[in-house]
Parts: C-alpha cells; structure tokens; sequence
C-alpha cells in the first residue's frame, strides 16, 4: 500500500524539527514537502539550516537524515494541495490563521499552531481521552464547504493533566482542579525561546498565555459530542492554574490538587489510572505506547529528567498520589509528560493515526 | 551598654555560617562563642572549616572575618551556659533534642532545628506575624522549670507562606490554602544536600517530612494564644501542600491558591498585603526591613534569583495576584521567599529581638 | 565643581543598563543624557524598558532608581555633542561605526564596542596595565582633526588575561601563553544572547571572533606607545586561544598556560602578582578596587560564582598557581576576572577617569 | 558456546551501575554475581538500592531490568573466584587494594579504580590505542604468581585524551600537549559528588589528583611494550593540563593544545584522526563503534550534551582543529568524550572483550 503523502510547514523550526524526526520510519505516512518561509526557499534542508557563521541549526537529538538533508525546501505560500494527502503544521499561530485554511479546503491539516484551537466546529484531541470528538471534522466541512478540515492538538501543558484528567473523570467524576506547573524550556521554542541568563538559579513565575489555554482547552477536551456530531459540550470541571517555567530542557512537570465527584481512597485513585486503557481506537496506533499512563511508587519520582521518555515520551508518568484533605473528595498527585513529544509533533501524528483509523483520513 | 554575649551551636555547618554572617555587627547581640562537634574543639574556626584537600569550606557569601576565623571551637558537649546570655542553635534536631534542653535550662535558645516545633508550651515565633505568641514562654519555663526557653524558627517554607496569609487572615479571614512549593537547593544543606547530577536539567518532586511541617505550622503561627498565656490554639485554616526542589541556590518560590473568608477583589487583597505593617513590637527591630511584603506589578515577577534578596532577604515579595475562580472567595498568587535569611537565621535573630524588646529577654 | 555631564548611547540594552548602574553616585560624572533607537525615543526610561507583555526589561542586579526611570530617552542620531562633555557607548559595533565618529568630532567617547580597537591611532586602555598608551589620543585628535576622539575598552576576555599578564611581562617577561576561556552568559548580551535550552548541561565550544580579538588585543595592550606618542608597537607575545561558553551567569573563568622569559619558582610567579600596583596614575580612581589581583591559596578558588565581585568586580582572582613543565619557564594558573564589571562597564569608567586624572578630558 | 560468568564489585554505587547497564544483553558475558559491603549482602539487588525514605537509588539512564533486580547482592569478602570466570571492579581505590590483588590470584579482574594503575607490570588499556600492551598481563602473572591478572581502566579524562593524540602519535609524532578539561559531574560519583550549590552558575577549577593522573597516564598509555613483553617504556610526551569541574551531567569537553613532531597542515590533521581505524584486533568487538573518532565541521561542535552519546559513548567527538600559532607545529581542538562510557564501565567491558580476542581471558 502506498504511503500517504504528508507536507510539513514550519519545517525549520524547532516544532518542524520534532515532526521530521517523529516521522522517520512512520509506517504509512512519508514526509515528502517540506514548507519554511521565503528565505528558506530554494534551498535544500540541510542548506536552509545552516545559520551564518557556520552552525547547523539541528536541535532535536535525533540525527539529521541525509535524505532529509537533500529535500528542497519549498515556501509554504507555494504549496500545493494537490501534491499532498495531508499536512502538518508547525507555524505560528498568526501564520497558521492565513495559511492552514487555505490547505483545509483540500486536506486535512493537523496543527501545533493554538489559531484554531477554540473554534466550535474544531475537535482538539488526545486519542487516548477524546477520540469520540473526531467526528466534529464532518461538521467542519460541511458548515466551511472543505475537502479537508483542521485538527489541532491541544497546548503542550494540558495534555498530560488532561490524560491523567481522564480515568478519574470516568471512575469518580472530576468537579474542579488546581494546578501549578514546572515547565522545561523546550515549550518556548528557539526564537528566542527562554534565555539562559533568565533561566540558571531562577523560576519564572508566568508564560504568557498559558493558564488561560489550559483552563478552556482541559474543559474541552474532557467535554462531550452531542449526538448528531455537530456540537461539543465542554466538560463543566472547574480549572484553575500557575505556570512557571524552570531550568529544565524537556518534560512539564506538574502538581495537581483535584476534586473528585465522589468518594475515593488514594489506592482507587490509583488503580483508575493504572487500568486506564483510553479509547479502544487509540489503543494499537503506531505511535501509541504500552501505557497511557504509569503510577510511580518511588516517591521520589516522576522526575522530568528521569522519566519524559517513557514509552518514547508517549505516556504520563504520575506520583506522589495523597488525599488532599481541603478539596471535598480532594487528592494531589504529580504528574510529568513530554511537552514536545506526547504535547506537540507526536501526540498530533497520533492524531493522524486514529483518524485514519477511524476512516476519516485519506 | 554591654552587648549580649551568644554561642552558636552547630558553628561549621551551613545553618551555623547563615548566623554568623547575620550577627556580624549587631547592634546588641557578639558572638562570644562558636561550638561545634568534638572533631573541631580545640582549633581555630578557620582551621575547623579547612577539608583535607586544602579548601576552606566557608559557603555563605558575605566574607568570614578574620576575628571569627581565628575564635577557637569548643565542643556542643562541653558549652557552659553561664558563659552567655544566649544560644542560636543550628545543630539537627537529633542533637538538638539532647543539646537544646541542656542549655535552656539556664538561658535562652533560639533554634532553626525542628525537635521542639511542635511542643505544646512552645512558640513558633515569625515577629510581624504572631509576636502576641511570646508569652507562651513564660508557660514553657513554668512547666519545665527551666531559667531560660526555646523558641524555634519555623520550616523555611512556612515563613514564607504565613507572612504572606497573615494580613488575609486579619482582613478577610482565611479557610483554605493549597500550595505548591518550588524550593532553593540551600534549604537542603550541604551534608550531602542536593546532588548536582540530581537536580541539573530536573524537579525532585518529594521533600520528606516538609509538607507536613508547612501544613502543621501554618496552623500553630496563625493560631491564637489564650488570655492566660497558656495556651495555643491552631488556626483552622486547612493546608494541604506538595513541595518541590528545584535547580535554584537560594529562595524558595510557592504558588498559593487561597480561599478567603469573605468576598474580596484582586485590588483589595494586593492593598491588604501592600499596607500591611505586621505586630507593632516587630516593626524596628535590627533586622526588620522596611516593608514585610512587597507586591510587584510586573507579571514575571517574583523571581528567586532576582528577588530573594529584597529588604536584606527579609521580605517577602508576591506577584500574580488573581481571582482563582475555584475556590470559595479563592485568590492565587506566588511568592518568593529567602529561604536562609528570613527563613532561617536572620529570622531566629529576629525572634531574639523581638523578645528583648517585650523585655523576655536578658 | 560641577559634574562631567555624560550621554550614554546605547541605554536600554544590557551593556547600557550596566553603564547606568555603575554610574549611579559618581563623584564626578553625572548621566545627563540617554539615548536609544529610535523605537524608544520620546518614552521615559521606564517605559522604554516595558515590554508588550509588561515585563520591565532591567537585567543587572542594582535596582533602577526613579529618577533614571523618569529621564526622557532621545534617539542616538538625535543626540547633540554640545550638550555633553562626555559619551558611554554600549551600541553594537556596526551602530559604532557610524555613531561614535559623529560624537568624537566634538567630545571624548568611551566605548565598548570593538569597532575601532583595532585602528592604529586608538588605544586600548586596561588603566593598571597600559595607562601610558593615553597620549595616544592627541594623535589620534591630529590625526583625524578631531576635538574629542574614541577610546573603546577591551574584550571583556582579553581584560583579565592582560591583568594578569603585566606583572608577569613586567618582571620576568612573557613570550607566549595558550589560554582556555570558560566564558559567562551575559558577555552574549541578550538579543538573544544564549539560549537557556543550548546552555543547560552543555559547554559551547566557540564563541565566534572571540579568540581572535583576544590575540590581538593582548598584544596591542601590553605593547608600547614610542617616545613621540603618535605609534603603538604591540607586544611581541605570542597568544594562542579556545574561547567556550558555560553555564555561568556572569565571571570568566580562564586556564592560562603561560611561558615566561626568564626563569622563575611558583612563589616569585605568586608573588609578582601579588605585589603589582599597577600604573600610579590608575591607584586611586574612584573606580580602582584595593588590588587590582588577588591571589588565592585554597586550590579549589578562584570560582566565578564565589570570586566574580572581589573589591566591586573590578580585580582579577587568580588561584592555582604552578609550574607547567611543558613550556619554557613554563607555568600555569586559573583567573576569574568580572566581564561586566572591569571587563566592560566599569572598566570604561575606569578609563574616563584615568584620562581625567592625566588631563586628558574636560 | 557457554557464556563467561562475571562477578561485580562495587556493584550498588553509580561505577557499578554502569557495569550493568552495559552488561546487559552482552553476547558471551553474564553477570552471575553482584557483590557490595557487607551492609548490603544478602538482600536483593533491587531492596539494596532502596533508600531509607522509599527511593530507588538507580542513577543510570537504562532501567534496571526485574531479572537483576531479584539477584541476591553477597559481600565483597565472600567472593569466591571458584564461581566466575572474571571480575569487573567499581569499587573505591582503597577498597580495590585490598579485593582485587584477592580475586586476581584465580581470575583476571577489570577494573575502574586506580589503585594498581602504576604499577610497572600492569598495562592501562585502551583497545584500539595500545592493544599490543595487552601481554603485559603475562609478565604481571608470572611475576605475582597469579593466575588471574589486574588490568585497570583509564581515568576517563585521560581516556579521550589518549584517543585523539594515537593517530597523530602514529602519523607525525607528539611532542608535548596542554590541555584544559571542563569535567561533567558524573566523574565524580555520587558520595557525595558534585554538590548542587556548588556547581550552579559556577567553575570548580580543581579536581583533586586528576591532573597528575592524565600527565602519569596519557604517557604509559602511548608508551611501548618492550620485544620480550616484560617493560613498557612510557611515551615521552610531555603532558600538562588543568582540569575544571562544569554544569554538565556527563561528558568532558577538553581543550587541547598539541605540538606535533613534524610539520602538518590542518586539513592533515583533520584527515589523520578521520582515517584512524585503531588497532586491528579492536575494529570489531561487541562494544566497539563504527569509528573511534568523529571529527566534526560545525564549529560549535562538539558540546557534550549533543555528542556525548556518538556511537553509544564509545567515539570521541573532535571539533575546531585550527593551527595553534604559539608551539611549535602547533595545533589545537576540541573534542567531547563519554566519561561514564568509553571512559569508564563501557571501555573496562571492551578490555575484557580485547583480551578475549586475544586469546588472553578464559
């Protein structure tokens, strides 16, 4: 069977950079486009990387493929729908506004960019915890007259809280959350990303943005698809959060005080995640992992450094689980999750995978 | 006037060198006496802090004195207490529990270990907080039968906390608080403290035995003593807390979701820290600094590493003042707190002069 | 006698703001002008500092005073030469080259930029190591018909190396040292300077033109201005470098392996460094620290954190003193020198006030 | 073909860990026994490491597989060479002195400590460096009555050291070296190792006993055995370096300055240490990699985080080779190797894997 044919814009960039290296290898997708802005244009990737005064502009740790080196590199205003079954988008969102439509009315584009995140007609998926919502694509088309439709995957910070959000949702019911974050730098990207002069010996207290998207975006994904598929309800969970920012490359850490619907021990607690196995659909998806989550008892983990990279930085790794003893039905727990890994390039792949699974892809 | 005349015990360690930097010039208080274990009775304090390999293992960052490098060590088991009119203690609380008692039958001790924190008869003094608790000393020599008292320093992550509760307390009441701690390496120490491979590009996401403490002392220093002076009763602030260590050398950062008692707005919470002057005996003490709190409007702040330092590293600075929309009259905010200066022994002097000045002391 | 009145050129970065904090109380130079693109011109210092998100973007330690805030920023090709008797510059180089020829027609400009260090009729001025080169000035004022002229000061690198290169030259002589820099963030600046993903847990092993300025200034600086003041014959020192970036935030740390011409022991090495005073002219400026080296006996010293801001950041820490065994008269030490306090802004100051103790300004 | 079975020594600390990690899956050696102090004999690998407070204290990045952790630890003492056919030593110098001459007398024995690295008859190997010392094992029994024999393992600072200067030894002669080290903290173990606070935002600029280590070693190393393989006459190099401690978990950068023993231009220097295939009968053991030394064209290259990990910790990264101006066919570079890799656990296990090839173990 022939592979489906996936552009990628934004390819220079760190966010770009994540989904070559995540696509290596994919079973049924070949990344045969990549799109960078007009300056980049003409050149071959490898080219388009080299900065100035000599350096190759290369950041995540897998290496750099020489045939991924010889690709020329297109200007994303240049890009045809036609040559392409897919794309996936690692823009800005101010550039994703303008040019992710544009490829939409042809095929589908899954995006790391936050423009279309809060659209009615735009499911935001974790496979594992909404793949029901993937349906509301049909009514994306239809209201925007589109071949194609947008799917975003969610800000990196509420992937993990809203993966470990899910099971106690399901068991005990979820009434509100309060949550503090410790996130790696590798979220704020290279342009300039978090300098290091502001980062060594120190904690930022804000990253723009951020809690806002968490609080609507965890309601969202938890929420639920009406039953013609047309409408999403968001989940009514209240969501409160801080988030910082620390010196550590990759993996946001974060602790979580949650309210739980009905009475529970830690050891319940507990076991929902552990048994938790997600949406049958996401279960076997070439990305997935053998957990979606894993409850560590060492208490001194997770640990961003130690643990972001289990099950290939796919799964969520939780701790620390205590009543909390001021939230009604209260327990705090931590949990790590790799932000660029599970949180961007390859929680979207895996969004690719469960939508052709569930014949909405190509 | 004459000077007081202070030993320290536990001189070597890193508690012990926080005191001595903080005593140097004090306008009432000279070290006359440096004890430390057997190993370095006899030497020099210079020569007790030089390792086998030639280095001088003096670790705060104010300069050591010539005078106090060449006072001699004496033993903690060989101190006479008439020799002073006062101990600081920076021993751990193992040697605290047999020391301290031992001392205090005679004079004063003022302590940043953790044995008696959580005795009845005991104070867990922060000045501009609960200055009204020193009486309770009164109680403690009555029922010990003892000349002089200890009053222990609260956990470092406590301080920071209850300052910042202290003026909601007083204006609006407090029910609730949930916290998470982001903690300076310091507070671990250097026997062997935090392991650089441990903490370099990573979060430790346990601190044993802290959130307890925070959540046991919160109580006990925003608690209220009875008319006789008796007795304490804890605040019924439910505190429930995670605490984390991070890659920070000193200041320990806490984000803080609060339910206040009454109705309040963002202006009015950030007014009640900002105007608040603490107990009147602690406001010109030698070590108060000119403001308890200060509310930063910039949203990136506090930060530890430019922060912690505020007012001498005794004030405490708070930003991000918001609604939390969770809790009930709930407010978060973040703080920054100097875990070795205010949470420790410029804090313990500042519970020595505080005394002296309600006449408890010398 | 009133004061020098001062414009800085370049206010608002961080090599700006470093002029600003070290100006701050000067006996005898007073910062009457600041000025800044022209995207800053007309806002108060403050404002110019806000960024859209709200943060104030002041990076050095010392706080910013109101009345600096309140100063009105003016646009650099705004800036009038009449209305000053002095100029800081802190722009880039290439804003250098056309700005600072433009200002030195009229008056005397002391600069950090490297754009005109290399020129013959300019010297480079380390007070203690070359104050004799000053004259030099009124060569270049012939030279160029110039009533004011331009002295940049060195490489924040070459600062220490050349320190503790002179006493050295001065009693043994020097013919060549191999040196190994191990250089702070904040000599990046901050546009971005160095990414805080690029510089956790890693070592930058080039610094691009770093060593080759270092080659080339040391030479200039410990050279010799002829009888007739209008020529510089560069030391004939052979200099050779490897310049790395780590994770420091402020201090070079540098390995110096150096090759005397003339024999020499471990403690006369020790000692010439530690007696030197330095040019008589540079002894008591308000900005010359006590000793301009201080060298340490605990082999594990100098370190940047503990040694940066020996006597204000303005001396050079050596440690480690010992014969090298590889190099004729061979021997090798380790230097911590402050690149943004002697190595950059201060260090400027330092120069203006040499000249005005020689004569040479206003 | 039946496995070697292999005990470990010192098999609960970081060295030891490291042992097993590379041991696991290795085609013809098993670990049949792990052995430690007394405190830890007789319970399971996996209860031995739990800490008091509920820690694992597993440190290396692979996990610890369950088959390893149900093994029951005995005590160093009651080893018995009956049982293995070899010994892999991590134990502390002082501990090896007096186990490993024990064990030595039945089996070969390799080791990470330095205690026996001196002596005359013990060769200090690196496979593709100095293979053809290996019969200096022969000499060693004979002259210690063994049956078994000691070959310890390099330091790991001198190991990447000794990599890069074999194929310019072989190709145009060395004549001295200087070299300055920026030393990853795992070098240093973990008891305690590189404390936290000690390392953050600083240098440590000495390591005691390192730099004797390297100079004494990198010249046995490159020495040669003599016609009768009873003496190795130590290369006459003459080596000097300085050795630092830096922020970064593993890896040592080094900076090194080399002067050669006849002319070369840059471009034959580069090819010399690309062309380098090392001592036949190391091209193909299982731990060896596709190439000794990779010598990179981005100057920013090598950084120990990116490249450390080259061919699984088994090459040494070499950057930025330029002609050195100062020594006499002077040239200097960079490079990066894995200290806990090749430089210690990995390059021990590759010894054992030699002398096999050679016919000289079991």
């Amino acid at each position: 069977m022939a592979k489906l044919r996936a552009a990628l814009v934004g390819a220079t960039g760190l966010a770009g950079q994540q989904f070559i290296a995540a696509l290596r290898n994919h079973p049924f997708i070949e990344l045969t486009g990549l799109a960078a802005s007009p300056r980049s244009a003409g050149k071959s990737y490898g080219d388009a990387l080299r900065t100035a005064n000599g350096m190759t502009a290369w950041f995540v740790s897998e290496p750099l493929s020489p045939e991924t080196a010889r690709m020329q590199v297109i200007s994303g205003d240049a890009l045809q729908a036609r040559d392409y079954d897919l794309v996936f988008s690692a823009v800005e969102a101010d550039v994703a506004r303008e040019l992710e439509p544009r490829l939409a009315r042809d095929i589908p584009v899954f995006s790391a960019a936050s423009a279309f995140r809060y659209d009615d007609d735009v499911p935001l998926l974790i496979p594992p915890v909404n793949a029901a919502h993937a349906p509301l694509v049909r009514e994306q088309q239809r209201k925007r007259g589109w071949k194609g439709f947008i799917v975003p995957s969610p800000n990196c910070t509420t992937t993990g809280l809203a993966v470990t959000l899910a099971p106690l949702v399901e068991r005990f019911g979820v009434k509100a959350v309060l949550m503090t974050s410790l996130q790696a730098m590798s979220g704020a990207g290279r342009s300039p990303g978090v300098i290091g002069m502001d980062i060594i010996d120190n904690v930022i207290p804000y990253i723009p943005k951020e809690e806002h998207k968490v609080e609507v975006e965890t309601k969202k994904i938890l929420g639920a698809l009406d039953a013609g598929g047309a409408a999403l309800t968001p989940h009514d969970i209240r969501v409160s959060c801080t988030c910082t920012r620390v010196a550590v490359m990759e993996g946001h850490t974060e602790s979580v005080f949650v309210s739980l619907g009905s009475k529970a021990t830690v050891a319940e607690v507990t076991q929902a995640m552990r048994e938790w196995r997600g949406a049958e659909v996401a279960r076997d998806l070439p990305s997935s992992p053998v957990r979606w989550i894993e409850v560590m008892d060492d208490p001194f983990r997770p640990q961003p450094r130690l643990d972001r990279e289990t099950h290939g930085g796919m799964a969520t790794t939780v701790g620390r689980v205590r009543e909390d003893g001021v939230l009604e039905n209260g327990f705090k727990y931590v949990l790590v999750s790799h932000n660029t890994k599970m949180g961007a390039a390859r929680g979207s792949i895996l969004v690719a995978e469960q939508l052709r699974a569930q014949g909405l892809l190509g």
